[in-house]
């Protein structure tokens, strides 16, 4: 952050434990304002995450459709999932395709990171590029149930047109798929195997 | 949901309320899995929100930079804010675009809605687009700090590409953006007076 943003910013000065639930962690910060005044910031901590961008070699590009009991409703969603402790990013993203999926990937690219919740949690998700994909069994955590589909580019940024897509990351991912695809946006390919390639 | 969704559903049977704090309400639900086991999804009950696209006559996009606690950072984000109790999408979009920027709008269009955070989160984000912008004064919250600023369309997709844009709801925003200003997505204005524009 610049000087130039003393105006701004906020100082850290305690925190409290909020809740420890079997899944969420929420911690509530005492924090300095700009103006001198104190304020409390509550937010979720999260690990962080990966999302995936996997690309068959006729181009259509990997989806799940998954109920997500927060919205009440079934989901349409590139692949993507949270850092194990100690996992790397690109570790993750490849396990993650390969439980959900079953698909491994001989390619990967790092895109770039987006903050889904800023106003409330840290997490942030790493987007990750797959292709010269490989079919194989999936393996899905106990009580997860998902299916695996494919769409064209152009029918996914028709579904984020129309409302079909409404996840945040996916939409994201459309983003990025379309820029890629008209050559606005570059990506480095990598074979995955030096450990560096996440940045 | 469709019928074929039978084997992804899960059905509530019971919530706990998990924390009420100053900002965040979370709860635990327990859900009977679509194997007939249950498993318990906390998250947080939220509101919903809004997300403005402001266009300036000479093209670009009003901004905001605002330090983020979660984050830890100044974000580069699109002016947005929660629905107050009762408010209507439109009104909320016009009451925190004229608070946070000063701006008012003549003419507004609903593009889409956005869920940042389907895993534990039941938000939803409205996104509108507004043009014929008067400035005005702002009138920001107790407590609230943020620069305001304008990007060309160019400069905001370049920042979402290399990562000084990283706010999920903005990256989502320049996706709405990029296909509006191209024409492949079209948008239906309205001055915005009558009630119902919000649908």
């Amino acid at each position: 952050m610049s000087e130039n943003d003393r105006h701004l910013r906020e100082i850290a000065l305690r925190r409290d434990e909020l809740l420890k639930g079997h899944f969420l962690h929420v911690v509530r910060d005492e924090v300095r304002l700009p103006s001198g005044r104190t304020a409390t910031r509550e937010f979720v901590l999260h690990p962080g995450a990966v999302m995936i961008v996997a690309q068959l070699d006729d181009g259509r590009i990997v989806m799940e459709r998954q109920y997500r009991h927060p919205m009440g409703e079934v989901m349409l969603e590139l692949p993507a999932g949270k850092l194990d402790a100690g996992e790397g990013s690109l570790a993750c993203a490849r396990r993650e395709l390969r439980e959900e999926t079953g698909y491994e990937a001989s390619e990967w690219a790092f895109a770039g990171q987006l903050a889904p919740t800023i106003a409330y949690s840290n997490e942030r998700i790493d987007i990750w590029f797959a292709r010269g994909l490989h079919p194989g069994e999936r393996q899905l955590d106990e009580g997860e149930f998902l299916d695996v589909l494919s769409l064209s580019p152009d029918e996914l940024l028709a579904c984020c047109r129309d409302g079909r897509i409404q996840d945040a990351k996916t939409l994201v991912g459309a983003l990025w798929l379309q820029n890629v695809l008209s050559g606005h946006w570059t990506l480095a390919w990598s074979d995955g195997v030096e450990s560096g390639v996440a940045g």
